[in-house]
């Protein structure tokens, strides 16, 4: 078993990664400060909760625990405030008291609705990540929950660290392959953003990570949440240089947004916003083969790195523009300064992004 | 102008209070930390927004600040998620973003739930409480906020401190005498609780303070103001301690969700409510004098102390229950020592409670 150390003082918590630690997850509870005989409420999804909720649920009440469930059904739309007050009703209905917890036991839609139950249920109650996708490395540490608004993404959250992630690895031997590669886009954003040796060693083994082998994926998942736990330790709320982690995610939420939640799926919005968050360095005067390199290594992972021919600019332009992450108007773009090293850069022209957008759309060299 | 200091170390914030204050609306944004420039939601209901929210809109306007509203229908059918979303709806057309702030313009229940909309929208932007209730001396200081669920009060929500509380006693000379005497319970609960001397003073003051002598009003808002503020510095998020702010409340929840919300006012039923919890210290034991000096300064504020006889004990403590002040089925309560002093009562009989409720049902004396 890995184990990562989440540091928020007197709120840290860690992130255990290993094959089978389901197998454990009484003991986990207890050591996360759930009280035995309490109430738990599991949340998953249509997916994942037939394959991994019935063993979770035994072996919880095995070790004293009175269990609840609510499964949601499996995608983006279940991120929206109607679900939300579902799972709310759920918990009410159980009973659900101020030292139950909710275990989010899935992919990042589950973490992020279950992890807005728990910080808003009774206004906040214990919370527990079970990651069954390569992607929720990402979404599982840090502590940002959220749903949807019909008009915005991730619109109406809270910052809510769990107690404790568990990764058990087994679960991920299920994952369809765009769902592999779209996690590992991800995976190989902290290094990119952060760790030149760990983006070279993804491209280096992606036919293990895409095959997955657990050894191998083990350390990836283990570098990944490592390389995010440092980033966040020091900007909790995302005042400052959290921000690096949106690496590649305008131009990519934009693609969501626009070509509708699920199309795209997230890991491939962003690998295409990465690939242009590169291409825009370019222009900016950065090296070129940043881009090359970036594109290497999104290609090695199966992942896209070019816009489908339909996507509209103008509705990809006007969708940035509402992405949070523009301050009064201004473009703030994090943009690439190495394999490994990025820099926020505010004030972007937006007809530099327009460019760029285009350029995407185009097949071969862009120089 | 009196003013306070909530104490929370780096989120601390003060509270002022005054006659006029509104005027300087503009000024204390600024002092709030909001950037002039940018937005800033007002959030208000159908009594208050009429009165009041055109000065100041244009007060607001004339600094620099852009400015939406939002008005709710009044009354405690608004504390939803329904209403929520649609306040969330508004912030995001206006492109509200991480540099705005809200503020909430009425009583607890524009406080409450646009305090939430503030904790959430982005997981958190900024807030301002500018109470017009006398109750509201009490829903905004502290920080909790928090929308209704269908089966619960208060269910959905956070601990989220406003940057400032700006109190303009003026507003409160609009106030229909029903809620002045509601919002004065909670006045007097705050000499009950820790100030012997105070509670006593708002017998002595009753006249005064029934009349809106606001130079009286401003001293009894700052004297409960000033106690809670010292609670709840110590248990921000309700571990221990803070609890003792909710005497009479435990009844008093059951008294509003069984007799239907808006029936008896917050501040009527919790009178009822440390009406009760009097009663229940006597049956522990405690002197009985505590109870006749407990009905005799709330009937001073013309505030009811006997429940109508319609009330259905099975739904009251079936509603008690369900409250979350119990922990794993036992019930606790708030129970005073003496006027300015109590204790938290954990496995209190049900029986008791029992009785406690069929007493206040029975006119004269309860021995
Ligand atoms: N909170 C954050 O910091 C953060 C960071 C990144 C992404 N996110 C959010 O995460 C979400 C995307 O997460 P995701 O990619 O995990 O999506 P997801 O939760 O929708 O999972 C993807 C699909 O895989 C299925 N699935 C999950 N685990 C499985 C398993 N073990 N075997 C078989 N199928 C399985 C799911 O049912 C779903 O259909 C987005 O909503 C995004 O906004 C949040
Ligand atoms: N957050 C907390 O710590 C806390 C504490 C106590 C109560 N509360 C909540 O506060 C709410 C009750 O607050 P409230 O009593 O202020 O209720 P309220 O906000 O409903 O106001 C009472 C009525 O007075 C009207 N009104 C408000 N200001 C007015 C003015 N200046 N002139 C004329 N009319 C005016 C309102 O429109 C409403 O009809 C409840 O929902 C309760 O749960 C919260
Ligand atoms: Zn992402
Ligand atoms: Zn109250």
């Amino acid at each position: 078993m890995r184990s990562i150390k989440v540091d928020f003082g007197d709120r840290s918590y860690p992130i255990h990664i290993g094959s089978g630690l389901l197998q454990n997850i009484g003991e986990r509870c207890v050591e996360a400060g759930f009280p035995v005989r309490s109430s738990l409420l599991v949340v998953s999804d249509t997916e994942v909760a037939p394959r991994y909720l019935p063993a979770l649920e035994a072996a919880l009440q095995q070790k004293g625990y009175t269990v609840y469930s609510h499964v949601i059904p499996a995608g983006e739309a279940s991120k929206s405030l109607t679900v939300y007050e579902e799972v709310m009703t759920t918990a009410i209905q159980a009973g659900l008291d101020r030292h139950s917890a909710v275990l989010a036991l899935g992919g990042g839609v589950v973490g992020d609705l279950a992890g807005f139950v728990a910080a808003s249920y009774m206004r906040g109650i214990g919370f527990m990540q079970i990651p069954t996708t390569i992607l929720a490395h990402d979404s599982s540490v840090g502590g940002k929950v959220a749903v949807n608004h019909p008009l915005a993404k991730n619109m109406i959250g809270a910052f809510y660290q769990p107690s404790m992630v568990l990764y058990d690895l087994n679960t991920l031997l299920t994952l369809p392959p765009r769902q592999v590669s779209s996690g590992l886009a991800e995976v190989v954003k902290h290094g990119l953003i952060l760790d030149k040796e760990f983006a070279y060693w993804c491209r280096e083994h992606a036919a293990e990570l895409l095959g997955l082998n657990l050894e191998v994926l083990g350390y990836a998942l283990e570098r990944g949440c490592s390389i995010k736990a440092d980033v966040i330790r020091n900007d909790e709320r995302e005042q400052g240089v959290r921000a690096i982690l949106n690496l590649g995610h305008t131009i990519g939420h934009a693609i969501e947004a626009v070509g509708g939640y699920g199309v795209l799926l997230h890991g491939e919005a962003i690998s295409i916003g990465m690939a242009g968050s590169a291409l825009l360095a370019a222009k900016l005067g950065r090296d070129k083969s940043i881009y090359e390199e970036t594109v290497s290594m999104l290609s090695a992972l199966s992942l896209p790195v070019r816009l489908p021919a339909h996507y509209d600019e103008d509705e990809l332009m006007e969708a940035m523009m509402h992405d949070k992450k523009f301050k009064e108007g201004k473009m703030t773009f994090i943009v690439p300064d190495a394999i490994g090293s990025v820099s926020i850069v505010n004030d972007v022209q937006a007809s530099l992004v327009r460019e760029v957008i285009a350029q995407l759309k185009k097949e071969g060299s862009p120089w």
